[in-house]
């Protein structure tokens, strides 16, 4: 039985958190950590969960919840972790980091586009970025995994193989994404009100969004080389989902019939990537509440680009799904335990 | 392992059947049937389904599955399992039909509100009502189950305590409910089209809706007398969820504690059916992608009425979860065997 | 020109006054209220402005509006405009309230449901209940409107005729309501958050919603007598509309054609009460952007009851829209200038 | 007093011009054809305009509707238009065709892409691409108006002033284009019902979508050489609403003052093209229900590319409001007559 702590429980990852592990039997969460509702009961914050979860909200005592707790999540706003992080915690519990906080090795890119100090960048080099299908090896042995924002693994994940072969020009990828709300999180605010949101789309943090860096470092590892891209966020009016429609200009001249090869010589092993048949393109819909990343891609001769898709559970393989294959891999448990999902639709 | 055979297999209640009975190491689905996709790959037409299905969809050979599978579901139309039905598919596999062919034990009553020919009313009688909560036992040894509407499962479960004690008026309920669209089918109507349905209410099949006498025969066994009530149903602008709201008078003066005792002496051992906390209205929302109905209550002092409150998943505790814990039932396994699903939030 | 001031102007009733008063060329803007965003440019709390208002926030100084406008709106939290309400106010300028502080004749049945003390209940008596259809003639000369609330407005238009000519009893009387989340307003709070209202509907305020008394009092008049109803107001996944559902026992029997005369005497003649086809259920969609209310009704001689239904665009005829209605008529204009919208669809 | 033929009446766009035009004292709508409901009652097809519409449905002779109209809109698939055109209807009445077979000047280009034979070639050269922010002198004397795609409308608005100027290298255009469910018409399919389309995006028709030589055709004009682009529309599921996100790599260095100085000077006395504020995102419920176009730009100086953005609503400036805007033109009426609409928020 493993031990889990949740920090920032009470938050749409956290809850998500909590409703994949809830249904293993092979995990007990001892604590549901929340600023903001502590004491209260977690299944009067979230009323899914009522017969499921009885316990009240924890405060966020990191150290006491590492006594109690063989992986702690923190599913917090950027800086807190960071804030808590020392070898007292590292000693007694695995972390597993859902802010941002580890996943840029260089914390003056870090602190710049944050806007932020960080507070304890000497673990930034022992932490490991959490995307499985790219760092499956180092995970296994990490004490502190960054755990990749949602953007960034549906991004990665759909134009990696074709950057990793050298078939596109890394530096012509314009990435244009595509993400329900549950993503803008669930603090109070006039924006993200439902009369503001429903019925309407727009792009935000145009040419600013923190999750480029982070793209472009993992993608620049890709290609061997410094990676400069466009990357446009947009707010969609559903709950969950991520799309991702990417560009980027081919090298030389391919089929259809090379690309799908690249794209299956990288995900075929891969229990969570789906590469769809051809000219079916993604749709988040056909992933909902699933750790699946649905990608597929279109030629255009015309235009000697190649278009790349992907669709993602922001939730899930963007946030808590993959905390928790990270968990599995950690903890040398089969990477898909708890995530045979099949994703829901209607 | 359970061999499982779905006719009509590419329609919403069909697709929950297999989303929920994938999830299962114990049931092995050995039949995607569909009149309109025969032969195509059942994971083209539900492409959430991608990876975890490779069959082709089969037609109607309802003989021919029944000598594959240990159960068959009919997630068919009106008629469609009474014209199939006989003692050869009985004789060899359980049934669990999920169309309204074996609710009403009146063929008469059927006839009417359905406006069509029942092609083996012989059969009504031995069908049992699969309502686990008021009729397990029953349900154990049948071989042939009437699964209940979406509708009268979620009206019923709302007021049945009220009703059983004898606290209200059977013949002052009015049932107002509201689904989400998946209950109106996949079928391609403009009523049903996008911009049709979202941003707008209305209701339908007022006085006239079918699932009316369903409930009212329910009611009347509760009542021990015949029982007749307004039920109205309207069409909401999300996927699934139904909520009922029903209303009944009082025929004494009764405190919260007196009724919430009530509630709880019927449902505090079941495990889907989940009494909120006082004054907490159920919310669609909070049981979406589970087996649960919420229900609750408020007593009118100023009306001598009570308003009785559910809310349910129509595709899961409407049909298809439903179904499964019947089959569960059937063969002896844990009731809520595949079934212990955490809601989905947001 | 009419000179018009609105305070409240930044809640989403605010806004619909403007953009309605806006396309008009006999009215002019002379006051945007509003306390949150004083000196800010009103074009940048509602963006869809940008190109109509250059103006920026003015704050509540009602007595300073009241010398540059024929007209004040106060769409603004309850107690707000009875707390600034005088002789110097109402000598200078006509005040249509679209808060509750007026509606209510009995200061003792507001203060109860309202929880909040009436600051000057001497202006009660000569504030005239806004509502053209029954009131037309006490409008004309007002100085003060209490402009009906939404549920009320739909309510009442639905089940007037049937209360009024005594066709059912009016104690038996029960209102269902679905409105859009629209009605909860502009403020931030998580409940409205876009995750939390999208694809879930629920109950809320059972049997003790604040425009219960507003109701019942209405519908006393119109029955001659005390009565006393259920009301219970439902949050549904859209951005305007309401729908009424409500229910009463008939105290004879009737045929369809007497039911239609009778919504027909009252309504043929009113512009903004549309009743529709027989069989025909109102749709809130039919209406959105309109200042119409489509009403109907069904017999259901199996209970002996009759459903009356009722659908409106809360914003419009629930609020801004019969505003302006309501001050077409003071300024003796036909009473449906500026009102004559197509509802949009889809 | 003009009178208006409307041919394809019955559906999103055709009802949508009957909207708008039935809100004007200075146009008749003489003729609502439609192939489907021929005989039947307008407004019982679109069910808003009770009280506004008591015709029936007319066929589809084009001829017989020239003697009766000074202007026909023919809201018809594409090849409609083309196969009824001739001198006899083109010399009694001016023809506003919103179907795409006019609007390619190539009609090599416009068979290829559309998979038709263009019956009526012979007027293509006649026929002026109606697009008044570019040909507004054109239009003026025309007799047959290609009024243009959604999508071209939205995408060429918000990159022709860099274009034009040389500012971007047109061939490094790409658009990303999101649209509502409207512009996927009302014929009743699976992939359009609500619980397809709900809580999902998707790309469409990458890199094949008819749209796009349609505005590589415009914007090589603006060019004054050949351009050929990316172009990816999305399905979004709201109503209605269209957003670009288009990206160009810059051909010089350039300041925000320089950018938003190009836009005004293409744009200031354009009534119908809003240039937002810095850094102000647009929205397309910001410009719903109304006939604007809002674009914005954000030079992004670390990729050396522009991103461009325009939001519109589809079935007014993207086709009946861009209509209308175009029968205003040539009957030497202000161009904004009828169209001073208020966008609807929320």
């Amino acid at each position: 039985m493993i031990k889990a702590g949740i920090m920032g429980a009470t938050g749409y990852a956290g809850g998500e958190l909590a409703r994949l592990l809830l249904q293993r039997d092979d995990v007990e969460i001892t604590w549901y950590g929340s600023k903001s509702y502590v004491d209260q009961k977690y299944a009067s914050v979230f009323k899914n969960m009522v017969q499921f979860v009885d316990d009240a909200c924890m405060d966020d005592n990191m150290e006491a919840l590492a006594e109690q707790a063989d992986v702690i999540f923190t599913a917090t706003p950027q800086g807190f972790c960071a804030s808590l992080m020392n070898e007292a915690v590292l000693s007694k519990a695995k972390v597993i980091d859902l802010s941002a906080d580890y996943r840029i090795k260089d914390v003056a890119v870090y602190e710049k586009w944050y806007n932020i100090e960080h507070k304890t960048p000497e673990y930034i080099q022992e932490a490991v970025y959490g995307l499985p299908e790219i760092n499956r090896e180092k995970i296994k042995g990490a004490r502190l995994i960054a755990n990749p924002g949602c953007y960034p693994t549906c991004s990665f994940l759909s134009v990696y193989p074709l950057v990793k072969e050298g078939l596109i020009d890394p530096n012509t990828v314009i990435i244009d994404a595509k993400s329900g709300t549950s993503g803008a999180g669930r603090g109070a605010k006039v924006d993200n009100l439902y009369c503001e949101v429903n019925e309407s789309i727009k792009a935000y943090g145009v040419g600013v969004h923190r999750h480029t860096p982070e793209i472009e470092e993992q993608l620049s590892l890709a290609a061997g080389k410094p990676v400069t891209i466009s990357f446009t966020p947009h707010l969609v009016p559903m709950n969950r989902g991520i799309l991702v429609t990417a560009y980027g200009t081919l090298l030389k001249s391919v089929t259809y019939e090379e690309v799908k090869a690249i794209y299956d010589k990288y995900y075929e092993n891969e229990y969570f990537v789906r590469v769809l048949s051809r000219d079916e393109a993604p749709q988040t819909k056909w992933v909902e509440g699933s750790n699946f990343v649905d990608v597929n891609f279109k030629i255009d001769p015309r235009t000697n680009r190649v278009v790349m898709m992907g669709a993602m559970d922001n939730l899930v393989k963007g946030a808590a799904g993959q905390a928790i294959q990270n968990m599995n891999i950690m903890f040398g448990l089969p990477e898909n335990q708890g995530l045979k999902l099949v994703p829901m639709f209607p």
